[in-house]
């Protein structure tokens, strides 16, 4: 009689071989043991994304493995951190099988590799709703180092990583594929913006570069609008944002120079996964070439000033756009 | 207008009160900040419990946040760990309303406290499935200490804290009502299994005096039988057990006395939430000393000797007992 469970088997076959650190003790013990690097302050998040709210459950299961890891990798990268290890809590509903879960266990290996964040434990359990992917992720910073919400300073400039609004727009064509046509699409551009929500492309490469550069930082995964809201309020500043320096890709371009109303579900419709970050006037010019040498393009888009409202985002008209939803939230 | 989400609010006004340490941020950044204790190991857990799976939905939502934390409370104690805090998932059907948030939420803030293990960060999010609860906790012990299940040796008594079975029965009873009757059980006997499988008592008082005298432990979590073969096959031993020796309460005893089956879920069922340690026999009484000077009682209920099948479990009969499933598991 084997004595092994069947969670035993699945978590030994899919999950064991990702548990590359000592100290995730194979998977094989109740929990796992991280040795903090010298002189470091750990860096703790938890993000959860659950199955028909962050994504759709005929998602590859490799990308929903990798959205899953991305999304805490995301806030790690934007407060200056390394990575360290996660943990993996994963709800299953009867009807997901082997090679549902070989899948995603191959792209949270694969993910698990490139962002050097190894799987040090975790469990699973059935759930009778959705697929439910939960990650707490570690990272280190150099003791009292960590990129806060709240360094702002009236006059640092607002910078971004990569282009903005193009995941978005990608779940609003997963909701309305004819709207491709309508937004003069070609199919790559269509599949750039779908692709954009389905993995997001976290900025860990220049996760140092924030940390010497940035007075302030967060990531950007309920909306630019709404994120820089939270990022002012934490600094007790406020800041104005001119609409046209905002980086959009060539698909959100075209979409929204055929629909001119989409620029608000791209400033405000989240899972951009882009760092945004505020910088003392002086630093501007360094960090854009410290980013760039890591192939990460920084774009100023406007100025942290004094006040305590929300962000002005300014039009060509020089007019503040008013948004009827600044930020995505889920209640 | 406001500029808060919400999400802010709802964390705001129910989480931000539990997140007393400077590190948690207030619960406005995305992420905390946790000084690692100088000469510590880390120990990281996660568990979730989903409902219907793990509590019933209708269960009082304090004690569902209760037992969220305490089954990770109980693999630091198991550990010899001392809690340092926790990141909390939350994920929310549309139902739930406000008067479960803040009952939600006194229960882990009372727990919290009681425990000394502070809410550090986490997120919420809307599930179009059951309220599930993915808590990631973390411990310290003094660096190399950890207690791992792969430490023990022919040789080694095997204790319990406790009393064994409870739990198991208690949920017998809540989809048998009617068993109570016909197991013998008063109303207070009733209560204390149900209860038993309701809100976990975890045994963190003892984590210390576990890490002192044990040379192997694990939380007993899905049944004795299934996690002591758990903890041989680790240590590359096996085990007896004396099922005489195996304390029950006295509510267990008396379902067992009227039905005799009952001793299989017992011993199999899980949700117990003690301590199985292996212990050099020399310390034995040191070790089951320093225990009751924290209220904790041990049982030595046998002995691990040398071999690899499955743990024996040998009834009044010197016979060993076969268990038709000796562990619990969803899968």
């Amino acid at each position: 009689m084997s004595n092994e469970s069947a969670e035993d088997r699945l978590i030994a076959r899919y999950f064991g071989p990702l548990a590359k650190r000592p100290g995730a003790l194979g998977l094989l013990d109740d929990a796992a043991i991280l040795e903090p690097p010298p002189g470091c302050d750990l860096v703790l998040k938890a993000d959860a994304i659950v199955g028909s709210v962050h994504f759709f459950v005929d998602d590859p299961p490799d990308a929903i493995a990798r959205k899953a890891l991305r999304v805490n990798l995301s806030d790690l990268a934007a407060k200056g951190a390394r990575p360290l290890g996660f943990l993996l809590s994963l709800a299953l509903p009867a009807e997901v099988g082997d090679d549902w879960l070989a899948a995603f266990a191959g792209g949270l290996g694969a993910d698990a590799e490139q962002y050097e964040c190894p799987l040090l434990g975790g469990d699973t359990d059935r759930t009778p709703g959705p697929v439910t992917v939960s990650i707490a992720a570690f990272g280190s910073v150099p003791h009292g180092t960590m990129v806060k919400r709240s360094g702002a300073k009236a006059g640092d400039r607002i910078v971004v990583t990569g282009t903005i609004g193009d995941a978005a727009l990608g779940l609003l064509l997963h909701k309305q594929p004819d709207a491709a046509a309508r937004w003069g699409l070609d199919a790559s551009m269509r599949e750039h913006l779908r692709e954009r929500y389905r993995l997001p492309q976290p900025r860990n490469a220049i996760a140092d570069v924030v940390r010497r550069f940035a007075s302030a930082a967060m990531d950007i995964s309920d909306g630019l609008a709404g994120d820089l809201a939270k990022l002012c309020r934490a600094s007790g500043v406020t800041a104005t944002v001119d609409i046209a320096r905002v980086p959009l890709s060539a698909a959100a371009q075209a979409a929204v120079q055929h629909e001119r109303s989409l620029i608000e579900p791209a400033l405000t419709g989240g899972d951009d996964y882009e760092i945004l970050a505020a910088v003392a006037p002086q630093k501007l010019e360094a960090f854009c070439a410290a980013a760039a040498s890591f192939g990460v393009n920084l774009t100023d888009i406007g100025e942290i000033i004094l006040g305590d409202g929300a962000p002005r985002f300014v039009g060509r008209d020089a007019q503040p756009v008013k948004f009827a939803r600044p930020s995505y939230t889920h209640f």
